[in-house]
């Protein structure tokens, strides 16, 4: 039997400023990336959260990312490893006393924006917080690209590793993104999006952009809830993936 | 035998700004307070300060304060006691996780500067924070005023409170500290200091401004270590402490 | 001939962050008051802002306030008037560059927020604010509320001061608001909030709380772009004004 | 009769942290970069900043950075040319404003740390800064690297650009500065120092890395005020600049 998991970004509210619909998404979504007040989140927005998400049923994670509010942590910067391991430890400790408190545990760590992008390739960075995610709670899931720098860093540390893909983007011949800059980065019909998480799990493979099939690990899907669009895209993977008898569940709900 | 905690504000630098003389300071006192990235600190300084009082055999706690870096947490700032409460729970457990990687605990939470005086007189705001430091984790020690509403809020859930009073401060009739805008503030002869703080410790009693005497229960003493003098003032009332046959040691040494 | 202005806080927009309608807004107003960076606002934002205002013929001014981003400015803090004075400065200054790189005028200031609130009735406050315009440009004209320790500090320096209304808030014997935590605070009414606008502009006086008749001046009221409802507020406040025979234009179109 | 214009990093205090000893090196230079609140400084040091240049007769520059007040602007980040462009001017303008109401004008930019490393290379970020400094003020003279992208981009925008010349640092035989990463990065012998500078300011030649000469323009050198070593280097650079028979003064003393 074939399983899923379907995570998204949640919790990057901040202040008077609201993002996303995260009552809405919880629906659909069986893991929470929390964003931990670095790119996006405050204090209340974490705790908030967690207590929807507890409410939801669904797990949580932390989702720490770059120092960068303006920039939404989108923006590359180049911190060095030493403080990127830093910075991880701070975001995911303060996250873990919020699901203490809460009476839930923090289940995974998902790197955010361009810090994710950047250890996709970026060995020292990836090594970095690997292992931050390791010191501060070694049972952490690390939730990585698949075919990532950072996804070989988490299972050199021993790290469980969840290999995220993503429905809406194409793939290069050596497994990574194609760059939002190139013309067919992204696939627009929804359809063929579902068509391909599904491949993706049941064979585990997926058609690159210049034709060839490479082999991947599909561990967790990349949603958003930002929009109706989004939203229904959601539902409409969920739904499709039960017709064809794939199981959305969290990771680790049978252990690994 | 009288004891007596001697406990000192660390980790305020902030990337390349340095404040104190952490580890001149780490060798007199017993416990160090720690900024966590609010109105001080930050993740890597946070990191050092943690390894720096481990390697010194002090004692670890959280500082937290407002979310005001650029007047260092001295603004009073009219925050939600809900904020607040959740402004404590993220500061506390970003020191967690780096206490734990380090492998030493979190002992008690000093609230910082605006934070720790409006907490002193405001009921509401006092609750908050003692509610936040039960809730994360209830073995916390609470650092308060001595007849402060935050040692009483403390109290009222359960906490181990320690009373924490001012060697270089006079103190009114109802126990308050006179307001630094007062002349009489301060106490600016070290040696009426160092005679002050061993009768708190002694007989339990301080003289107000008005001439009378007080009760007071001093646990621990606030000192500091920005600048050679007051690293002066330390290493001399540590020394007095000794001599008087005070033990100067961490609160909870010997249990409660 | 009776005139009013109508003017509006705008640009409160950060990064990713999106608040209001601005576009909409601006159809209906005669002044947009922009957010310079501290409590909402950025460098990107604001320039987007005065773009948009020149296209709608709209005057601008700044609206500085408290760096308290994740507390939109809304939080007192007890910050010095020099601080407040320096403040006001580098804000205003950051608006003119943008300004005068796009060949429009910044024409007022109207401090926001808790800012506002503090300097109606904190004469410290106020002066400080009145002579940060001042020393800026004094051709500044400064958004008051009537009756305030603002708007008295803006004459002693000599400044034109534009004395402001609220459509949707209630009066207090003394001219003051009535504070938001009272029952009667709000007007919710719309009829009877462009009623009392109408009389203010005609008649220049007020029924407050106690029902007794205050003098009031009225040279611009504050409307809110946030929401259709505040959208349709405004663009039936302008439509009545008109047919009463009230000009709705920015303060000092025909001099003064 | 050979020029230089000796130009430092002011006002980079923050709030209760303090950077460098303005008042000292404000003896021996003739132009200050003064930060502007993004990687360092605050409103009120930058006044405090331009009241003490004026004191000491010294012309006044902004020095915009990146917003990475942790990382001191000293990280990379990949900031649109758009976004660097209305940073540069929010900056410059907030500086604007103080130098107005302290009566003297602000007479250059000079981009800090990262900012202006990239633009020596990057042609679009250094596109945007040029475009930026004229558009707030075309009288504004461009601090920029001898032979690097950002001299370039601002003689391309017409504005009068000072070539900055390092005395610390070696050079790479294609004018650029050798990565601080390389052993042979830094001139650490204080008379070689001066030396080459005065080579690089009567000649119009530096010797490179690989043992051959190139042409470098020199109008301004950098140099540090920050701990007493910087300070020393300071005044015996510009004592044997005098004693050489080099005048120190700023740029556009005698017109341009």
């Amino acid at each position: 039997m074939k399983t899923i998991d379907l995570n998204c970004d949640l919790g990057e509210s901040f202040g008077a400023y609201v993002i996303g619909n995260d009552k809405e998404v919880l629906r659909s979504i069986t893991s929470a990336n929390i964003a931990c007040g670095f790119h996006a989140g405050d204090p209340s927005v974490m705790r908030q959260t967690v207590q929807l998400a507890r409410e939801y049923g669904v797990n949580i994670g932390a989702h720490p990312g770059f120092p960068d509010l303006v920039g939404f942590g989108r923006r590359e910067m180049k911190v060095t490893p030493i403080d990127v391991y830093n910075n991880i430890v701070y975001q995911v400790g303060a996250l873990q006393a919020f699901a203490r408190i809460e009476g839930l545990p923090v289940k995974h760590v998902k790197p955010h924006g361009a810090l994710y992008n950047m250890a996709t390739k970026d060995a020292a960075l990836a090594k970095a917080i690997a292992q931050a995610v390791h010191d501060v709670d070694s049972s952490l899931i690390l939730y990585a690209l698949a075919n990532s720098e950072l996804a070989l860093a988490g299972e050199k540390y021993g790290l469980r590793v969840a290999n995220e893909v993503f429905a809406d983007r194409t793939y290069q011949a050596d497994g990574s993104l194609t760059p939002r800059t190139e013309v067919n980065a992204l696939i627009t019909d929804e359809n063929e999006a579902i068509t391909r998480v599904i491949r993706m799990v049941q064979e585990g493979k997926v058609r690159t952009v210049n034709g060839t099939d490479i082999d991947i690990q599909a561990d967790t899907v990349c949603v958003h809830g930002d929009g109706p669009k989004s939203l229904l895209f959601v539902q409409g993977l969920r739904r499709e993936l039960k017709e064809v008898g794939i199981i959305v569940q969290t990771i680790g709900e049978h252990s690994s």
